[in-house]
């Protein structure tokens, strides 16, 4: 029966110690602690209190098969690339950086060729493009057989899931590299695009001055055996919003150049390079 | 483009720089910078960001107009009981301790006669009391034309707006207190009741050991022109549940006795104390 704030902090936080589960009941009081330590310092008011509830509420009920509201709200929060951070640490300097996985990824895309185009639509604009590399270990050596998943959106800033009519595996596909490590395909030069904004998260952006946009990108999950897997983003060096990125998942070493080419096209050349494990 | 973890709350924390409400911008802060630390602390895995995400999930799905499972949430890690310290202590050690106002307080009861029942239902059960009191200032003084709101559950823990059946008015009541500051209602004594334990906080707190029952009690909110208004509730002594209520709502000063009369009723004895303001 606490009298005062620390007293009724520490009465919540020993309210969990019969916890069986050691992982719950750390992660449960840590959360009590960080959490009332919050209220705290702000000197939470009743109005403002009501209206975390209903902004929770409001997040919970935006959510549905096709739209997860709290990991855009973690996204915002940049809580989702500090889990990035936590748990997937490069592991060695010359690796390549990951970064977030984000909401459209899609598994057992279409296996595809060599230098095929990820882009299945007729419709599709935007500038045509070819991304190539190689895969190799932290040493340069060649990893055959590495498996490449690359997604991104169309020009229009929508990927193939966000789109009323049925375009699914545009703009997606899924390469082995080659017995020297290579890989090849073509597509169409990223474009920003805006974060779902008709919801409490966008709300919550306008009402801070942020804006919805993430910086132009291509996801790639690349995995070999014997190799840890890295799931990351190749992002163009002429995008708006790489010092800006609204769910920050730019890295310095993941900004590339997208060159034009004597016949046009363009080429932005990218080497993943995996750490054994 | 943040590369440490200090270094990405940093960035995160900067991007709600340009926030035009001084009092927005301090609360979004200081949430990202204790979200992270809690993070940080335990060292979060993918997993279990996913389990918090569809946790919140559904939570929020679960909240109708009948049920709010976020406050639920709140009481229970003692954030409410937090809010109310912060924002009402009493401001005199002589004053009635104010503690949470719950889900279950409707506006405008009916206006009953000193001496009133509140029970309305006439297949009540339970055991038969008399509430009686006076409202005071902190010197003693009668205040006179106090208005005393209370509300508790039937004999079954339900109050009246969780049932199927209409009994809405049932065991709530308005009361005025006299020129001598003198109040008084019969009612039944006020059971332990379970929260509602059908949603994610039932199964939280089934998965930390933790009950779901709340002490005895009536709830009441007391007013009077130039007094500040306080929100409490009135503890039965005998009540199970007194030092573990599963919102954190109990204070020493708000556990009182029904004693039994020379004619089998009980009565509980209670002054409310008013502060100026």
């Amino acid at each position: 029966m606490a009298t005062s704030e620390s007293e009724l902090t520490a009465e919540v936080i020993a309210s969990f110690g019969n916890t069986t589960d050691p992982r719950l009941k750390e992660i449960m009081q840590s959360l009590v602690k960080h959490l009332h330590a919050f209220a705290r310092e702000i000197r939470i008011t009743d109005e403002e209190w009501l209206f975390a509830m209903d902004f929770l509420t409001r997040t919970g009920q935006m959510c549905s098969d096709v739209r997860q509201e709290f990991i855009l709200l973690s996204d915002t929060l940049g809580l989702s690339s500090l889990v990035d951070l936590i748990n997937h640490s490069k592991g060695d300097d010359r690796a390549t950086e990951p970064t977030i996985l984000g909401p459209f990824h899609v598994a057992n895309s279409r296996l595809l060729n060599y230098g095929d185009s990820i882009v299945t639509r007729s419709l599709t604009e935007g500038e045509p493009a070819i991304v190539r590399g190689r895969v190799v270990d932290v040493d340069g050596n060649p990893i055959s057989g590495a498996m490449i998943d690359v997604w991104q959106t169309d020009a229009n800033g929508l990927y193939d899931i966000q789109e009323s009519n049925d375009v699914s595996g545009n703009l997606r596909g899924l390469f082995k590299a080659d017995a020297d490590g290579k890989y090849e395909f073509r597509t169409i030069r990223p474009v920003p695009y805006p974060i779902p904004a008709d919801g409490p998260v966008g709300k919550m952006l306008r009402s801070v001055s942020r804006h919805e946009w993430r910086a132009a990108h291509i996801h790639a999950i690349v995995e070999a055996q014997g190799y840890r897997q890295v799931t990351t983003h190749i992002f163009d060096k002429e995008s708006k919003y790489l010092d800006s990125d609204t769910v920050f998942g730019v890295k310095e070493s993941l900004i590339k150049e997208f060159v034009k080419q004597p016949d046009g096209n363009l080429l932005l050349e990218y080497d993943f390079v995996l750490v054994k494990g």
